[in-house]
């Protein structure tokens, strides 16, 4: 697998683009539109709201019902969700322009939406962004960026990733864009990400593969806990890299997952370290505990605790929330075999062992806590699983953003 | 049921004392003792952590296995969590040295502590303390006051509340002081809290009301959703009233009942609306779930969400978050016949019915939500069953608070 440079524009004969339809911002690009010049396999996972927004309905009707998909149409400021039988009416109209516009069937048109809850979309404005994008789409690297920035809502930072592999002698290549940055919690939240792919591969197995992923990626990281309406993830495979089909159990197909996940964990950390007001990446490492599910759920608590973000957020090794946010994960442990470090470029510390507080230096800890990626690791010795998650830290600006995020 | 002024020395018999011991806080004081005259009949509920600090170790074998308990010390600064053996040690020597001061059995002697977590007490200092507070405890209302006073961490406000009923023609009498206010969460959280009575009742009949009742008040308050290593409740009865033995199933014991929730409902929003930079009581009440577990579970929801109580803080009528939380508490529900509304000492209106938004002034819903207390609505339309959850706004100043406790 190799890194390269790009977003949803990387792999063959996909286009994108991004315009100003004046949803709700203004001055900037609002609406996004992703097309295939052939029809595409598609995996999706979404939501587990019981509230689900409009074009999750409509998305999950389409992955399940619909032969293939060839395009995506994403909006910004409005998120379409509480907004009844209109908003889904909604979605059905962004398909039939976009059906008009690009010629494709209507079930073959996917919508994405991500911002405030309970305003009906501008639809007049949807449709002439749709017209606009459909005109204007490109295959250059730098429609991809330009997509990925118009469906930032609270972002400050774009976010794409790109990736390549070979496969039979052909290079297969896969490419990504996603948006947080509030409402991210694990179970699918608005996270909206979307991932295309020249690869030929069957609808089975690259829903599989996206499935088995997500789990390890998207589900693990928190801004805030809050699990959004709108959550979303699509993927496309239009085949048009023209290699060899990628089967199960075949190195091949263990590529295609490296690539996929490379693609996947780099778009949700993104996502974590850019959370809402958010001034540094935090990752929550758990090692040595007894099944993955355990290690999931200490390490998920870790980085979805109010009080170890504030920490965090402070450069303040005080420990004890970390050990206190193990101890409600419903995981049952030993706190006197448990060892907790933090770490970071800075260096590597033990601040608690054998039930109590480590000779540590406060001076060094708050060296490690200073830098923008800091990692707490846990090591609960009680097995051989672990599991990572990946959130950031809590600041006066989170609150500030969310105080007042309508206005 | 007549709410009385007082705390913990309104019941007969039940002495109390505040001393500066400097733990860690200085120019204020950090200890308390509870001491009751005659021997009492104990019930205690503990955190649910995992992790659970000394004192809390030590007081659970106390309310288990001894016949009666007499006293109860109480520090603030250092939680005694963490702390290994060494921890578990200062409770011990914290019980003989105020068995050694009031004349009792080191086995009646109950300990709290609340604070940072991982750090030693000074042990020394607590027993100075503790015969300091042996020497100045006195039955004054004003003692109860100062002894609720000194166990305030980060609280604004003591939080103390009493209530008397008549059992067979003689006056009984409850009251309780308690501490919050961060890592306050669910499943007893540090959350302190103490409650005494004059009345006479068994220790399983005690034991019985006090385990119900912690399920409807200080399980169903929020700050932050950390839950401590430290929650603990204990409830003192010294059967000094004299009154007829309070028995199951009759209407004494329902006035007692009542009497008892008075006090722990008035303590646990005491503590939900003094949330660590608080500046409102958030209550979220939903009526019309199917179950009455679905109730809490959803209120819960609405109560813990990080959106939703920076909503508040905002005094913004974003409902989508509220719908959008209880969408993830983890409950089936149709949102098509979910209403929401927004009440307060100002008004009360209806934001959402029917999938969609409802037609309401977002200048008169700032105003209902600009009260210090505010509550929003849930009608789930699913069934009869009820739950109140109560916690505060999220503000600059909790993260403040929380980025630098330890300094």
């Amino acid at each position: 697998m190799r890194e390269i440079t790009g977003g949803v524009t990387a792999a063959k004969g996909f286009e994108a683009a991004g315009t100003e339809a004046a949803i709700k911002y203004h001055n900037r690009k609002d609406m996004a539109m992703i097309y295939s010049k052939r029809p595409c396999v598609l995996a999706g996972t979404f939501t587990s709201n019981v509230v689900k927004a409009a074009p999750v309905l409509w998305d999950k009707k389409v992955v399940e019902e619909s032969p293939y998909g060839q395009a995506i149409i994403i909006n910004a400021g409005i998120a379409n969700a509480g907004t009844g039988k209109e908003g889904y009416e909604y979605c059905l109209r962004t398909a039939i322009k976009t059906s008009e516009c690009l010629n494709i069937p209507k079930e073959a048109v996917l919508v994405a939406s991500t911002g405030v809850i309970g305003m009906q979309l501008p639809i007049d404005r949807i449709e002439a962004g749709v017209l606009k994008l459909s005109e204007e789409k490109s295959d250059a690297l730098e429609a991809g960026t330009e997509a990925a920035a118009a469906i930032m809502t609270t972002d400050t930072r774009l976010k794409q990733a790109a990736a390549e592999i070979t496969v039979g002698g052909v290079t297969v290549t896969l490419g990504g864009m996603s948006k947080g940055s509030g409402m991210i919690h694990p179970n699918m939240c608005t996270m909206l990400a979307f991932v295309t792919t020249d690869a030929v591969i069957s609808k089975e197995l690259l829903t599989k593969a996206v499935k088995e992923d997500v789990t390890d990626t998207y589900n693990m990281i928190s801004v805030d806990g809050d699990t959004s309406t709108n959550d979303t993830l699509l993927v496309m495979a239009n085949g048009m890299a023209q290699n060899p089909e990628i089967k199960e159990g075949t190195p091949e197909y263990e590529a295609f997952k490296e690539a996929l996940h490379y693609v996947n964990e780099t778009l949700a950390k993104m996502m974590a370290g850019d959370g809402e007001g958010a001034t540094a990446l935090y990752e929550a490492k758990v090692i040595g505990a007894a099944t993955k599910e355990d290690a999931q759920k200490l390490s998920k608590s870790m980085v979805g605790s109010s009080l170890c973000k504030a920490a965090i957020y402070g450069h303040d090794a005080n420990w004890g929330r970390f050990l206190c946010a193990l101890g409600y994960a419903g995981v049952d442990f030993d706190p006197e075999k448990t060892e907790l470090f933090f770490e970071s470029r800075a260096g590597k510390i033990q601040v608690y062992k054998a039930g109590m507080t480590a000779p540590y230096s406060e001076e060094e800890a708050g060296r490690i806590l200073s830098e923008p990626e800091v990692t707490v690791l846990a090591d609960m010795h009680m097995g051989n699983e672990t599991a990572t998650a990946w959130g950031c830290d809590l600041t006066y600006d989170y609150v500030k953003i969310n105080a007042d995020y309508r206005s």
